[in-house]
């Protein structure tokens, strides 16, 4: 066989131990946070139905779907027709049955209506799995990706919102990410604007041009809303919006006065303020909670409440998290009048903003703390026995495997920063003790066989 | 849109809270045993390249591997003669650059190429994770699975098999699961055997009918190498390999004799004798070493040791483990003479073992252990000022979100048996006290409100 020079696929990655203390260490931090709040997790398959996911995320999204080719002869029972005239769109269905999942979300939402009957509304869940998508690869955009994400599906409470500002200050506390703002807004606000300056048929144009005010400003935001068609006199009215400043209160003060015309609208502030004054009495540890009226995140999506989480002042990095209040997002599946919140950490964001801060924990690691030097099959077996009770009393250790030079199993420790050498060698075992060196301090000590816990614990 | 009845493709599963957690526990376990054992986690992506995965396993694994059809116009530079011919196999690799990991260890031999530069050898990595397999679906059998696997390559020291001896030990006595059998075999000892029976050249058919004396008995080994086509003079010099009997050291007695004449059958022997004698000395806690002589796994792979866990005795299942030395692995990429050695978990069959043995702790789940019963945005408000002390002390606790009847909040708790509730009604926030029900006894009790530590956690 010709030997293959190997590498991956583009946009995914191959992810060394390093790498995957610093993912486990953000995960488990968040896993721990869900927990503490009473969500579960669950695990759906990586593939699905073709047809469980095809038609959820529009049209861009079908066709960044991984479709999975059938086994065996897929050529079987496709249409001649659609064979002959190399009709990719048609023919796609009939040679791949599966796809792989693209979010969390839609196989959620088919997790929920599949089980219904086995599930204790209302239901919390979270899922922590990877995603895969088509896409173009570019920094910080892979083909293969984690996605982490928290929902309550079973119950219009606005205490759920309460709940999941608290839990994003929680996480983002516990990775010492301190200073991140949790920012909200409300659909409704958005139908209010959209009512007020007499273009409710056009909300979502309004609210596209609107979501991007951070990345091109006022100057063009008003330019895209003209290109959508919205009309100039409508436009004008929207100076209010483009002016709302200050602390959270002052900004519902302002909107208010804005929205008060608009029924939708005071009910989208209404909404904002409880979730604004329970925080204020329930204190937030490090986050800080603020209202961002330009704030729409795929709107088609949620009806109430929506949520985005940016980096700490002075970190330059798209949203770390993000979520919202959705009504219906099981009843393509057939079950209707389930009203859901959710919320996802960016994994891959998050790790790059405390990379970029110097966030991780020095002891992060999961390489070994002990290495028995070898100095023989006697020895080596000595060097087993104490190693039984490192392990037993929680240490991660192990033996140098060959009976090489001193020198290179010295070397061997150090390149992988191994703090403490145990040497067992002829005299030692003669003498039933072992040397314990200090790699950092250079010293080495002399003990009992038996002094383990006084060697190593103390 | 057409509503459309939720389902998920044959041979997959969804993994409810309950599941997730059995999974875990047997995951984490293994994890810990691994990290102790100075074993660093990895991860590769969950596609690799059509051509790193195809040849790797043989015909029948060709045709198992799950293929990802190519994004966009997959017909563009397909050759219009295989297309017209509809030739699979030829228009498969056109159409299609990427497939899904099959297993571990053709994606691990790849990462050690790849990243040879950057590793520390001898390399020690456990990894994790799901394969896919185009397999007919049937009980215990499943399309997406996890495999977990350890190896160390870049040694060839007897020790790596000493203590993977003493790995599969600590994993299963941490699992409770006690009384495995760690069978134990050695390349060479088969290949010695097929040495003094004049079959050298058959070793593959002689091996694959022996691997079978388990499941079809002495006649049928013998009848299926009389198929294979060897001699009946051959066969009757194997007498004394079915009649190996008794305690290990016994049958290396008994096996020294028959392989007197074969250098490469004693060295096997040795090398099982050494194992043999280093486990005794150190002991095992609650695992069985035991010499196997017709265990080979897939004989082509292994070089050396091979090993195989068996369930307790009285529990009808298949290996629950298996491994073994390979000397190869990474020449298919380049990589010439890493000798390495491996063994793997069988994840989902331990958990169906610990089920039908009932292994798994009571107290496994992810559930939660407080609900504060919902009276009212007052008392929620105080309820979540709770909550925040309790979640801080490191309990699983919620409210419910509703302001519901509490005949319907105490049936939530039952219903997933939450065994302590508070309830902060208007009375108990005018006190600024809690009432603590506990759910099983059916007692409860009134405290101050800072008395949470008191009332929780004595």
């Amino acid at each position: 066989m010709a030997i293959q020079k190997p590498s991956i696929p583009k946009g995914t990655r191959d992810f060394s131990p390093a790498d995957v203390a610093k993912r486990n260490f953000i995960i488990n931090t968040i896993k721990n946070t869900f927990n503490a709040f009473g969500f579960q997790p669950i695990e759906t398959p990586s593939f699905e139905n073709y047809d469980t996911l095809m038609g959820k995320y529009g049209e861009e999204g079908d066709r960044l779907i991984f479709k999975i080719l059938n086994s065996g002869d897929f050529t079987q029972g496709v249409k001649q027709d659609d064979w002959e005239t190399k009709n990719t769109q048609k023919l796609t269905p009939q040679i791949s049955e599966k796809a792989l999942r693209y979010d969390l979300t839609v196989p959620f939402a088919r997790y929920v209506v599949q089980h219904q009957n086995e599930l204790i509304f209302p239901f919390k869940r979270y899922q922590i799995q990877p995603v895969w998508r088509a896409d173009r690869p570019q920094k910080g955009r892979f083909r293969e990706f984690y996605q982490c994400d928290a929902d309550v599906v079973g119950s219009t409470s606005l205490w759920q919102e309460v709940e999941f500002v608290q839990l994003y200050d929680t996480v983002f506390t516990a990775l010492n990410l301190k200073g991140v703002t949790i920012k909200i807004n409300n659909r409704k606000i958005l139908s209010g604007f959209a009512e007020v300056i007499g273009e409710s048929d056009k909300l979502i144009d309004f609210t596209v041009a609107l979501d991007k005010l951070d990345k091109i400003g006022e100057e063009g935001v008003i330019k895209e809303m003209i290109e959508r068609g919205i009309s100039h006199e409508a436009i004008s009215k929207l100076q209010p919006i483009f002016a709302l400043k200050g602390a959270l209160a002052e900004k519902l003060t302002a909107l208010k006065e804005i929205l008060k015309t608009s029924e939708t609208g005071l009910k989208g502030i209404e909404e904002v303020e409880f979730i604004a004054q329970k925080i204020e009495q329930l204190t937030l540890q490090t986050a800080i909670l603020d209202l961002d009226v330009t704030l729409a995140r795929g709107l088609n999506y949620y009806t109430g409440a929506i949520f985005e989480v940016a980096a700490p002042a002075g970190v330059q990095m798209g949203s770390i998290g993000g979520g919202g209040r959705y009504d219906d997002l099981t009843s393509i599946f057939g079950l209707k009048g389930i009203s859901g919140i959710g919320i996802s950490f960016g994994l891959d964001r998050i790790g790059l903003v405390m990379e970029e801060l110097n966030l991780f924990p020095e002891s992060l690691s999961n390489s070994i703390e002990v290495l028995c030097i070898n100095f023989g099959n006697n020895e080596a077996l000595q060097s087993m026995k104490l190693l039984k009770e490192l392990r037993k009393l929680g240490k991660r250790a192990e033996l140098y495997p060959d009976v090489a030079k001193i020198k290179k199993q010295m070397e061997y420790a150090n390149k992988r920063s191994i703090p403490f050498v145990v040497m067992i060698g002829e005299s030692e075992l003669t003498k039933n003790t072992f040397v314990l060196k200090d790699m950092l301090k250079g010293t080495q000590k002399e003990y009992n066989f038996n002094e383990v816990n006084e060697a190593l614990f103390q």
